[in-house]
């Protein structure tokens, strides 16, 4: 059994050595860009992120087409020039808890205004800010309820914020209201302090966050996007920060990675800007959970995390 | 009944409106410095906080004191001045949960590394931190394990991260490994990677977090000191964080409050000041048990929340 390997961002020895590990029988063949493999026995699996439409070519007689990481719009974006096999995403690998851990830091931070106490000691003022917040006025929403959705949503119940939550398709999730598809995302947002975006991208949710949408969150409500930056509408939430109607915005992904150096967010204080790491893949998980997958496909079993084309995740 | 009223911050108007509505049929009586009540009748209670050395001269007749907090040192400090009633502290009035969520936020920063992305952003610099700490290197060591110390513990835990507590005497909380007293310091530190400091501020525990004790935390240690300023001798502190010892420090409460101008700690990156706000006092709360407890002593009831003198808390 081969196994293609290709990273666009070249970090891929400490993959190639974790895979050769967890699947001895296997040969891991590292692809780089402009890499003939032509004369080679083809693969029977690429496991593979940040492909570039020269790597496809390469993919034409695989099994399967794994993925490492939870999304899968870099591949996707390249439609029927896809090879039809099963494409799979990477399940849980400890991302869930990372990003339930990056929005209680973030919906923490805006509720006890940590963020102003930042700004006044750094120019050294000791001003204790009056009004304390209650946490019924601060319902956290969550956009997306999928399996990184779910834990954000019992770790801030844990803390003892109301949470709600809006899906594509309807969910019943016991305590929470739940709300579904584009005629429910109104009343959704105007009940949302926090808004935090871990929503798939796809045709349907490119710029779901713009300024007819984020105008319907309360006045002084707050944006936490930690899924794709194409989500949000940028310049819409620059100016709606400016105006005053959104408080702030903790944003760790962003139409163009990394920020460019002129971008307008670097200088607005109401946006925090992390560099896309609410949830690092955890290699030794994902490793382990991949070997697992195609130990099962080749002793024909099935398997989860199989993405669906048509629904774009 | 007539009952005193005294802030040293002078806040205490909605203070009088609050115990005048809850105890309709007490008189309540603002003293203010420099004031003289000897014409008037007796107070029977007194409703304190921040006292001066003045108004103990007004607190000779009264049945009880209160304090509308949970620190009693500021008024312990007089010692045998004190008339000999009951001084009875703030039980929780939601301040527990606001400590959680300071200390809860505190942690959540360091452990991942949203300091370090607060410096890099405020010079545009997009820099992803490769390493991911484990939860499991990351025990959260709890100074006091009192009635805010619990509930500290508590959130830690439900956030993953390993706990430990420590306290003057032997407690034991399921789950919890406890150290006890000054020979179990050593160790409880040895194996804390967060400290995080809610004793009460006596003269045992009066710089108890010096050099010699917290250099026995490990390497890239943090500290969190949420109780008393007193409690840590500061310019110690600094010392180890600029030695490269202890990684950065949180600091809600200082020797000198307002914090001073020219103190080291504002220009120290390392180190995270909040004006004192890691538990308001509610209000509404803090009356409502003040009042209860003062309506439990006028029908003959023992109430809770009393200090020990001796013990200093």
């Amino acid at each position: 059994m081969r196994i293609l390997l290709y990273r666009g961002d070249g970090v891929i020895e400490p993959w190639a050595r974790d895979f050769a590990a967890a699947l001895p029988h296997a040969e891991t063949v590292v692809w780089r860009e402009n890499m003939s493999l032509a004369s080679q026995p083809p693969c029977d699996y690429a496991v593979v992120w940040a492909p570039t439409p020269q790597l496809l070519d390469q993919l034409a007689h695989v099994k399967a087409i794994f993925l490492m990481g939870a999304g899968v719009d870099a591949l996707l974006k390249f439609g029927d020039a896809l090879p039809h096999v099963p494409i799979v995403r990477l399940g849980d690998a400890g991302m869930a808890e990372q990003m339930a851990e990056y929005v209680a830091y973030a919906t923490l931070r805006y509720f006890r205004r940590f963020d102003d106490y930042e700004q006044q000691a750094r120019q050294g003022i000791w001003n204790p800010l009056e009004t304390r917040r209650r946490k019924a006025d601060f319902t956290v929403g969550v956009l997306g309820l999928g399996k990184l959705g779910m834990p954000v949503l019992r770790t801030l119940r844990q803390l003892g914020f109301p949470v709600r939550g809006w899906s594509r398709s309807p969910k019943d999730v016991p305590g929470v209201p739940c709300f579904a598809g584009m005629d429910e995302l109104g009343d959704f947002l105007s009940g949302t302090q926090v808004l935090v975006c871990m929503l798939p991208l796809t045709p349907e949710t490119t710029n779901l966050l713009d300024r007819a949408h984020l105008s319907q969150l309360p006045e002084g409500a707050y944006v936490i996007n930690v899924a794709r930056g194409a989500l949000l509408a940028e310049p819409d939430l620059l100016a709606l920060i400016r105006a005053g109607h959104i408080a702030g915005a903790t944003l760790d992904v962003f139409r163009n990675e990394p920020l460019p150096a002129p971008h307008p967010f670097w200088n607005e204080p109401r946006i925090t800007i992390t560099p896309h790491i609410s949830a690092l893949t955890l290699r030794e998980e994902a490793v382990r959970q991949i070997a697992a997958k195609i130990g099962k496909l080749e002793r024909g079993e099935a398997i989860d995390d199989i993405v669906d084309r048509a629904r774009g995740y």
